[in-house]
This record gives C-alpha cells, sequence and structure tokens, in this order.
C-alpha cells in the first residue's frame, strides 16, 4: 500500500494530519477553514503524479497551491480532508531558449523572480501582478493581470506551452514551442485562468519579448473621475501606446501617502492616472508624451511628465494602495471589470451605494483595461454590521457591473468569494458547458472540488 | 411537419438536392464530392437555429460555410446527404464603438471589407490573410493568420465575443466586450479555430486598433534560406518589430514575376525577406529601418529601403505567388509550422526531399511565425505518380516538421486534408480529450462530421 512518505521521502516537504502549519489554514476572505488530510510539497513532475494517484487510491480532494496570494479563496481548503499539493519548491528556470525568446520555468517560479532574470538576459516577461512573490503556476491559473495589460495582455497572451497532471493522473502538454498554431482544439486557454480546477501545472514554457529600451512616466491630475476615464479613452485611441494606465482617486491614495510618508507628485483634484510609455527610442516616447499632455490639457487640471526618481516614488505610492490600507482597516478587494467606457459609471455609481449602505468605498483600478478594484472598508463597523452591509452592497454591485455589461473578476479568479456571483452573472447555458467541460477531465470532481461554479 | 422552404422562404436563398449549384461540389484539394441534400442560404441567426433543429429532426448532418476560400477541406461534404448553412449572405457590419474599440459584425462579412470599412475610420484590424474575400466567420473558424501575425498577432486575438449555435439548437454567446476576464473557463478560445465543428457562428464582435500612421518595407536578398532566417531571428529580437517578415525563394518568385509582368526590385541571391514596419512617427521609423540595415549588412547581397509605390509593387508580387503558380502547374499548398530557428532546417530538407521523391518543391512563408507553405508541384508528373510521389513526400516531410517540434497547420486548419497527419502528429491523450469535448457539445456528431480528427 502506498503511503505519503514513500512518495516524498524527505520529511521536510510533507506535512500530515496535525503537523500541517498554521499558514494553510489562514486567509483573508474565507473563515473558519477546516483541517486537511495533509500537504505535501512535491519537487518533480513524477512525484505530482504520483500524489494525485494517491488521492485517487484514497479518494482524497486535491487542492494545488503556489505561493498562497490569490485573493479569491481559491486555494483555500473547503471541507476538510484534503490533500494539498504545493508546489512553491519546484522553483527552477530551467531554459531560457534565445533563439524562439521561450523560457522554460516549473511553477513554483515566482513571477518576480522571472522579471529579474530575464531583463539581466536583455528581455522582457510584460505580465506584472502587483504580487511579484506569487508563482508563475498560480498566474497562470488565474490568468493574471497587473500593470502592463493594456499594452501587452495577460498571462495568457505569454503562455506557449504547459505540462500538467489530470485529475486523472494522466499527463498532458497544451501549447507548443510554434507561435502559430490551426492544429485541433485550444486546449491550452481552457486550462488558463481555470484555478487550478482542470489539471495540476508542473511545467510552463512562456514567451519572452525585447526588453524597451526606454520608458517615460506621466501623472495626471482631474477634478473627477468621470474626466479621467475621458481622457483615458481619448489616449487609447491616439497612438500614444501606453504600457499601463492606472487610475486611483485621491482618498484611496491617501493610506499609502501616510504609510510611506511622502506626497503624490500632485495634490490638486479627485482623481489621478499615472501612467508609462515604453519604447526602444527616447525621442518617439517624446512625440507619445506630447500626445498625452495635448490631451490632458482640455481637462486636467495638472499634468507631470515625471522623472525617473519621482516615477518610481509615484509608482511606489501606487503599489503600496492596499498595503497602506492594511494598516488603517480591514477591507474587501473586488476585481470587476466593465466594457471601458463604463468605467467612471461603475465607479460613480460606487458613491451611492456608499451612502445607501453607510460603507466606506474607494477605487483604484486598471483604467486602459476598464478593471476597477473597488474596496469595501469595514472602518469601526462591528463584525455584524460590517457582514450585513457588505452583502447588501455587493448585491448591488455586482447588479451594477452586470448591467453594464462586465464580469464578476478581471484577473483575480472567482475562487470561492465570488462563486455566487459568477453563477448569477453567467448565463445558465455557459455555465452548463463549463460544466460539462469539468466533467470530463475530472468526473469524480476531485480537483479543487467546489470552487468557481 | 417543418420544411426548408418554410425556414428559408425565399426561394433564391434554397437549394434543395439537384438544384444545388456546382461550386458546392468543387475543391481543389478533394475529389469526388457527394450529392448534399440541400444548400440552405440563412440571414439571420433565427433562421441558422432553425435550419439546425431542422437537421436534428431530419438527422441529417450539418456544414457550415463562409466564402469557400479554404485549403484543408474543411467545407467540403464528406458523405453525402448533408444540409449546408452557407452564411455569407449575413453580411452586415452591424455596429461600429467607438468608445471600446469594438466592431460587430456577421459572420458572412468578408476580411477585406472588414479592412476597407474600418480604415477609412482611422481604425486598424490587423489580421490580413492574403484571402481578401474569405469570410470572417470562416477566419475565426480557422484562426486565420496572414502577413502581420508577427507583430498582431492571429484571428484569435481579435475575437472579444462571438455568439454561435450549437448542434443541439441552442444559442451561446462565448465571451463579451471585457477587455479582461478570469470569470470561468475560456469558452470562446476553443471555438475559435474548431473549423465549424462545434457551433455555427452568427455573430462576431472584433477588437480594433487605431491605425499606424505611416509604414515602411524593405527588402533584403540572400544567398541562403539559412542566411535570411538568421537575419529573420536577429531582426526579431533588435526591436525593430516587423509587422510583417514574409520569406520566399527565387524559385517561388518566378512564376509571379512572370505572371505580372514585372521584376522584383532585386534579381540575386536565392532567398528573401520582404518586411515591413508600422508605427506613428516617420522618424521613429528610421531609426527602426536603420537597426534592420545594421543587421543586413552582416549577411544580405541587397538590401532596399523601398519607396511607396516600389512597396505596392514588390508585395504584389508576394501575394501572387499562388495565384501566379496557378498559371503553369496544378499544386498542393501545405501549411506547416515549427519553432522560428527551425525555419530554415524545416525549408533546407525539402530539398533533399524534392531530390529523393523526384518532385519539385517550392517555399515561401511567414519567416516571422516560423509557417512554410511549402508547395509541391505536379508539373507534368502523370495522374498517378503525382499522387504517389506526393503521398511518400508528404510522410516524409510530416515526420521532419514532427522531428523539429512542429505542426501540421499554422494557420489553415486541419480539415480532411491533414487529419491523418494530424492523428499521427498529436499526442493519443490529447487527441482524446479534444474527441470528449467534441462529444460534449456534439454528441451526435452532426457538425462538420469526419473533420479534424
Ligand atoms: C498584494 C497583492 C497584490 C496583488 N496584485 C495582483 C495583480 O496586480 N494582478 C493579479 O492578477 N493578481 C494580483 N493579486 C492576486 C494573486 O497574487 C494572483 O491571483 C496570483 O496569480 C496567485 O498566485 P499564487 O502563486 O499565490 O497562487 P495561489 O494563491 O497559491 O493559488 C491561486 C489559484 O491558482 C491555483 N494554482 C496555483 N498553482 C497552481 C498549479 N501549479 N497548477 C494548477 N493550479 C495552481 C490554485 O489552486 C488556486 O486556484 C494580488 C494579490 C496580493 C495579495
Ligand atoms: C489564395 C488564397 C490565399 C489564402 N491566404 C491565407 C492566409 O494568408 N492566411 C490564412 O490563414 N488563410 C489563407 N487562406 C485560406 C482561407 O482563406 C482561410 O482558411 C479562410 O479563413 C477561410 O474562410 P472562408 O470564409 O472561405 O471559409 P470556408 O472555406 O467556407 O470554411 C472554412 C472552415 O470554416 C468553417 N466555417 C465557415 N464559416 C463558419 C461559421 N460562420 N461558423 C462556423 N464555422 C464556419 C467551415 O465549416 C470550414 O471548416 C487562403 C486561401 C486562398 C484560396
Amino acid at each position: 500500500m502506498t503511503t505519503l512518505d514513500s512518495i516524498i521521502t524527505d520529511s521536510t516537504r510533507l506535512y500530515i494530519g496535525n503537523a500541517v502549519p498554521e499558514t494553510y489554514y489562514k486567509d483573508t476572505y474565507v473563515k473558519n477553514i477546516k483541517p486537511v488530510h495533509a500537504v505535501a510539497l512535491p519537487v518533480t513532475h513524477q512525484e505530482v503524479q504520483a500524489l494525485v494517484q494517491f488521492a485517487i487510491d484514497k479518494d482524497l480532494k486535491i487542492l494545488a497551491r503556489g505561493a498562497g496570494t490569490g485573493v479569491a479563496g481559491a486555494q483555500v481548503p473547503l471541507e476538510g480532508n484534503e490533500l494539498i499539493i504545493d508546489v512553491h519548491l519546484m522553483d527552477t528556470i530551467t531554459e531560457l531558449d534565445e533563439e524562439t525568446l521561450t523560457l522554460t520555468v516549473e511553477p513554483g517560479v515566482l513571477v518576480g523572480d522571472i522579471h529579474t532574470y530575464v531583463e539581466s538576459k536583455g528581455y522582457f516577461y510584460p505580465p506584472d501582478p502587483a504580487s511579484k512573490h506569487s508563482t508563475i503556476g498560480g498566474n497562470v491559473a488565474t490568468n493574471a493581470g497587473g500593470l502592463r495589460a493594456v499594452k501587452y495582455g495577460t498571462t495568457r497572451q505569454y503562455v506557449r506551452e504547459m505540462t500538467v497532471v489530470l485529475p486523472s493522473g494522466e499527463s498532458m502538454t497544451l501549447g507548443s514551442k510554434n507561435i502559430k498554431d490551426s492544429s485541433g482544439y485550444d486546449l491550452k486557454d481552457l486550462f488558463i485562468g481555470s484555478e487550478g480546477t482542470l489539471g495540476i501545472t508542473t511545467q510552463i514554457k512562456l514567451k519572452l519579448i525585447p526588453l524597451p529600451k526606454a520608458s517615460q512616466s506621466i501623472l495626471l491630475a482631474f477634478d473627477t473621475v468621470q474626466e479621467a476615464t475621458d481622457a483615458t479613452l481619448a489616449i487609447l485611441t491616439s497612438g500614444a501606446d501606453p504600457s499601463g494606465v492606472e487610475l486611483f482617486e485621491r482618498q484611496a491614495l491617501r493610506y499609502a501617502e501616510q504609510n510611506l510618508g511622502y506626497p503624490l507628485k500632485s495634490q490638486v483634484g479627485a482623481a489621478y492616472l499615472l501612467m508609462t510609455l515604453d519604447g526602444n527610442d527616447a525621442a518617439d516616447l517624446t512625440v507619445r508624451a506630447e500626445l498625452v499632455e495635448q490631451i490632458a490639457k482640455e481637462t486636467a487640471l495638472e499634468s507631470h511628465v515625471l522623472t525617473e526618481e519621482e516615477a518610481a516614488k509615484n509608482w511606489a505610492l501606487r503599489d503600496n494602495i492596499l498595503l497602506g490600507l492594511t494598516v488603517f482597516t480591514e477591507f474587501e478587494l473586488l476585481d470587476e471589470v466593465v466594457p471601458i467606457n463604463k468605467f467612471a459609471e461603475l465607479i460613480e455609481s460606487t458613491k451611492a451605494m456608499q451612502e445607501k449602505h453607510g460603507l466606506n468605498v474607494l477605487n483604484f483600478g486598471h483604467a486602459g483595461d476598464g478593471n476597477v478594484h473597488t474596496l469595501l472598508m469595514k472602518d469601526d463597523l462591528s463584525e455584524e454590521e460590517w457582514t450585513r452591509r457588505r452583502a447588501a452592497l455587493l448585491k448591488d454591485l455586482y447588479q451594477k457591473v452586470a448591467d453594464l455589461g462586465g464580469l464578476p473578476s478581471a484577473e483575480h479568479g472567482i475562487g470561492i468569494v465570488k462563486k455566487e456571483y459568477m453563477e448569477s452573472m453567467t448565463d445558465d447555458i455557459n455555465l452548463k458547458y463549463m460544466r460539462a467541460i469539468k466533467k470530463v477531465f475530472d468526473p469524480d470532481n476531485r480537483l479543487n472540488h467546489g470552487k468557481v461554479f
């Protein structure tokens, strides 16, 4: 009879029953997590496969886990008695193929480490979630976005090939190093963004591009969110080709300013756009920055073309919005997305909800993608009031998102936290076929059971 | 009892039995096509749905068809008694949404008409198959590529949303106007490139981008294919960011020169690269063109930065390769793809096969994508010899493609013509799951039966 310690012979990589560390039971969004059967930390594809086979034999549910930075509760055990397969020790950068610009990595490599490595070689891996300490396997499982998606797309666009262990214990390689493919069904894109419900990724080949040689950041201040998003639409169609267009409310930034102890370059107005242009030619950047300033002239209160040092400081403030807030209050972070021309309407609508439900709401997000991160803040509400008001506000908010043609998640995934909204916002027929596909790969509903839908 | 003429009441849009025009029985690649039950030309989603329901009731197989320009035999009836649903009359450009840069079209709109329309409004739809008279529905079904994929990607990257009628008669909308999506399984990408085997597309929302304001073409001549592809790799990593990198052999171009009656700008060497740079700023184009010339200096025999007029004439020669050849001989057009660093090796290997099998072979293709269009030429071989030698050569060729990590089709699809190679070049487990997914959507195997796998 196979035992877990015959598969994972190194005892520092296996926790059974009571030995499972606390960290696997902690989550910001999901409470009352039940004990799991065990946590195993494989270091090879073969170990992952043997672990899956073990779970099949013992009829255990399986949960894949990377760095555990997920914000949808997808990496959290639901019902007890699960086997967590934590791949974060599979963290080798296996090969840089400079002829095809392909980087082969194990799933546990941190995305920040990928950036550092490839940039040192003159290459660029564009997807850039703020969570640099998340794993590439987790990024692929959630189709992670980040700050550069407006120009470069999300993780999906950079996965050339991936190898997975299926819930049946079989291995399958999806995609290839070929740039184009019209040879049968696109199974690869089905697995990307499936939040660990279809297979466990054990190897990934990523597409790289040449590292842009120059960049230029610009900060614009506006009186209203509507003016900021109008400017965004104009900039996107102007040919300025920004690689990041972040919008944040003055209110949302206040916490980061307090936390980091210095002010944003602009102190006027209620809404900001912080953007980057990148390219290979400084003269071209200047031309494109002028396009942006031309547009800004119409409505912006201030427009700052930032020096390198200023850019670093102002982007650090943007990156610190969440962390800054953590110091002051408990909050819930949303990830809704609407067509870009509805961005302002969505943000404005949260103001009315704030009044109606007596709950403070802030917004920041990827304006170039229509992706808002709305923040609901507990402040000094009682646990009970926080739960009640939040639920009521969320119902209104997701209804508004649906009315605007939006979706519950742009880049964080559905997990447990947004499952109920996903089900109400998705056509029945789409849900029916998603479930049918889940059944094709996982008839026993073993992998990340109870998540997504 | 529903009859076809109660669904399609306009008799000019319905051909039953013997009334079916010859054109539906003609194909360059598939011979001995058997008579179909009927051809219906719907003009609404509802008509498509009613036709599918009719086929279910009568237990007919269904074949979706656009412009019929497919080169894999996928749009060709296989076994008689099929209902062909030809959507080419659904050719309305429904809406241009300039705020989200989304174009809504019916599936029968020709891709060339999309280019003309959006460019007149200052926008750009990058996918650019040489067959401008193919339909957008066909382009989505084959994930069509074309000349600009190296910079802009294939049709897949430009489909935001599509509505399909499933083989069950149900309707489903896949994707949305939202730019990012991490809300459940990506069903849209499963349907793109599925060659009409999963559903019939009745509406498509396409992503547009701003029209680049300037472009510059460059022609490089080399002694060998190897030197041309080495230069391609260097250019792709240089930051010159070409939007097209076409490679062709002198031999392959000869026919176009004869056909159009004027010579290519360069008459030296055995292999050429014809490329375009596009952008918004003329100065930036000059800098990038210099990058190309810098690289070319190492090995190119000649390098020509083309005037606008020269560019038009030289690209017309490139576009005329196939048509030019048609005048001289029957041929088979392939669509194999390999990782870009194997491009030269693949082309070189066809030379040895030419000798071994006594069959003339020419090559042209999208060097920036690793996509070769190998041409096998009948010349004055007897029908019997042509069939025999071709089969033997194809076996060797696809074996070589597989050895190099390639695929049978980059942009044309598998259809009937490449089905046998697709099956031998794809892992059993991938085929197994592709078939299982086909069964989820089409348990009766009604839609485009017998194609792809
Ligand atoms: C401060 C902060 C900032 C963030 N910023 C962003 C941002 O800008 N953009 C963004 O998109 N996200 C962001 N996130 C969310 C999070 O970092 C991403 O969802 C990330 O992709 C999760 O990766 P992980 O390795 O932590 O995965 P985990 O949290 O461990 O798991 C997440 C999901 O992926 C699955 N999974 C993990 N590894 C595998 C594997 N090898 N095979 C199969 N399934 C697997 C899990 O089962 C689970 O469903 C942020 C989070 C934090 C805390
Ligand atoms: C001279 C020439 C040059 C070409 N150049 C290129 C090129 O550069 N790049 C390239 O990629 N291809 C090229 N092609 C191939 C061809 O044009 C493409 O495959 C094109 O996408 C087919 O479109 P169509 O409308 O003609 O489809 P059809 O030939 O009618 O059908 C092709 C496939 O699409 C399916 N289909 C069609 N419409 C629908 C629908 N509404 N719903 C579901 N399924 C549907 C059919 O069932 C079939 O499987 C070329 C062909 C020719 C003849």
